[in-house]
């Protein structure tokens, strides 16, 4: 079989990026030139000793000659990088980006790009708390969501070229507005590290004492949630700015929640709570069903 | 090696005590007789299939001439189950319970203590979500810890004992006062899960399209919240209510950090963003230096 794409270009080959070239790379299905770019000489070199690019390059330039490029930097970096790809890029080539925020990068993208350059972003929903070239797995995205958002009017072909790609990588697709992804990331991602953050840090704020019993006792409940607190300090920060409204939004409705509950623990509400509870419950129940969990 | 008790009552062989008669049959170090009582004959019949114990009864006062008897129901019913079971206790036994929660429980069962009889209750910090006598299993608290409780002025032989108990169920063990106790499972369990199935009924509360949209998305955060938030309503209803006071007190302050952490994400405060986050991940270092991660 003909690979997808004469070449495929990655710029930024941390996890993201890097667990892309290596599906392409274990299935030979994708491209049949893998390129990666990058600023870091560090990056570029880890890459060639882990084989999964044919070219390296820290040239960006360069690597705008691809058929389809896709910019897997932090979200704060996009924008910046994207404009540096656009003007070298090829007629009838494709650019995307991953990035888990869309807010305003959609219109900023699309306002600079040039005739016959095609732009469809996708964010698959896949990743761990760990980050660089190292981190990636050829895995990461079997039968998890990529969730295209193609800025209005984006060629139909590019659509189904993106899309094919993600199926390519192991991935479900779906087609959403930035405005509808922002808000379901924010329910699903950002609100969940924004307490698995946050209660770290009320742990951290204990006298020194209970602070070092809570380390010992973690097992049951604490530590579930301080999984996903290991994640990029620079990457969720960008993210929470990037996506402040619908977060702050979510947050809101949240907090209005807790204090719900705990004024029926206060007021000794019994069927309160458990009608609290049992929403839950059938939340996880539906995940379990739908293979989520 | 002749067994540490002639014999050990288990009252409630649901999850955990199960999990207790099932170490002690694969061990045979625990007890030369198990006994199991229950007011289910349900779950007495389920312990005859799983052959976990040498006698059931649904008999209290004949459970109660064990050389040990623990309290293993939930919550709400241990102080009844107790002053069904004291009247009829050997001189020179033991009472202990596993109850996640102390609160006044310690008082008010060594009100009740006949003399001779002993009372060191102790609190396995392990479990899962699951519960009933097939959730157990035989290494449930292997290399967790079991936080003994005594109350004031409680036999020294009795702790000793209540100590190897556990030890030879696997776990290791810490006394605590029933304060510390409260206090510290507030921060690293009941906390955990009252914002488990508080983020669950938020949203269990968006619109109907969002919420099918956070059941198809649920990786990368919120279902790692969700795992606890399928444990059993009832008994977080109890533990919730025992422990209100200590709960709310540490709701509040992660309330106030969550909002402190909004503020800076409103104010775009890059600095307040990262080191609260930076907070959290030296917390998961040390839990994982702690090898409780
Ligand atoms: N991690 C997740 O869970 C996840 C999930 C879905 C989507 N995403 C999205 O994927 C993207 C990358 O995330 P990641 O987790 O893969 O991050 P990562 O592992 O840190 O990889 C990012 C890579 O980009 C490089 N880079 C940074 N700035 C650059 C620039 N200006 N020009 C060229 N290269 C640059 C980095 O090099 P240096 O290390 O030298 O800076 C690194 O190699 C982000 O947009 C993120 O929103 C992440
Ligand atoms: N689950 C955890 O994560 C965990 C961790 C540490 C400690 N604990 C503590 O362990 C205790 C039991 O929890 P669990 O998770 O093992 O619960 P579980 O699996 O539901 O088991 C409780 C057992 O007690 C029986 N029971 C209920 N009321 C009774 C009564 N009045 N007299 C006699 N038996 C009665 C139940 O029978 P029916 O099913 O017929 O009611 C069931 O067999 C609780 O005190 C809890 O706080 C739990």
């Amino acid at each position: 079989m003909t690979p997808f794409f004469r070449s495929l270009a990655v710029i930024g080959p941390g996890l993201i990026g890097s667990s892309v070239l290596r599906r392409a790379r274990e299935t030979g299905t994708i491209a049949e030139t893998l390129i990666a770019a990058d600023t870091s000489s560090r990056v570029l070199e880890r890459v060639r000793e882990l084989d999964i690019a044919d070219v390296t390059t820290a040239d960006l330039a360069k690597a705008a000659q691809a058929d389809c490029v896709m910019i897997c930097v932090p979200v704060g970096a996009v924008e910046q990088v994207a404009g540096q790809l656009l003007p070298h890029m090829k007629p009838g080539s494709i650019l995307t980006d991953v990035a888990s925020v869309r807010g305003q990068l959609g219109p900023k993208i699309t306002a600079i790009l040039p005739e016959n350059v095609a732009y469809v972003p996708g964010h698959p929903m896949a990743g761990t708390e760990h980050s660089g070239p190292d981190a990636g797995f050829s895995t990461l995205f079997e039968d998890r969501w990529a969730l295209l958002v193609p800025p209005e009017g984006a060629d139909q072909n590019a659509i189904t070229t993106i899309e094919k790609l993600w199926t390519l990588c192991g991935a479900r697709t779906k087609i959403l507005t930035d405005d509808e992804h922002d808000r379901i990331c924010a329910m699903v991602s950002h609100l969940p590290h924004l307490l698995a953050f946050t209660i770290c840090d009320t742990a951290d704020n204990l006298s020194d004492e209970l602070r070092a019993a809570v380390l010992d006792y973690a097992a049951s409940g604490f530590r579930d949630f301080t999984r996903i607190a290991a994640s990029d300090p620079v990457m969720w920060r960008d993210i929470f700015l990037a996506n402040r409204e619908a977060l702050l939004g979510t947050l809101d409705r949240f907090v209005a929640d807790t204090q719900a509950m705990a004024d029926a623990i206060r007021k000794g509400d019994e069927a309160g709570i458990i009608s609290r509870i049992e929403r839950g419950r059938a939340i996880r129940r539906t995940l379990i069903e739908n293979r989520q969990a």
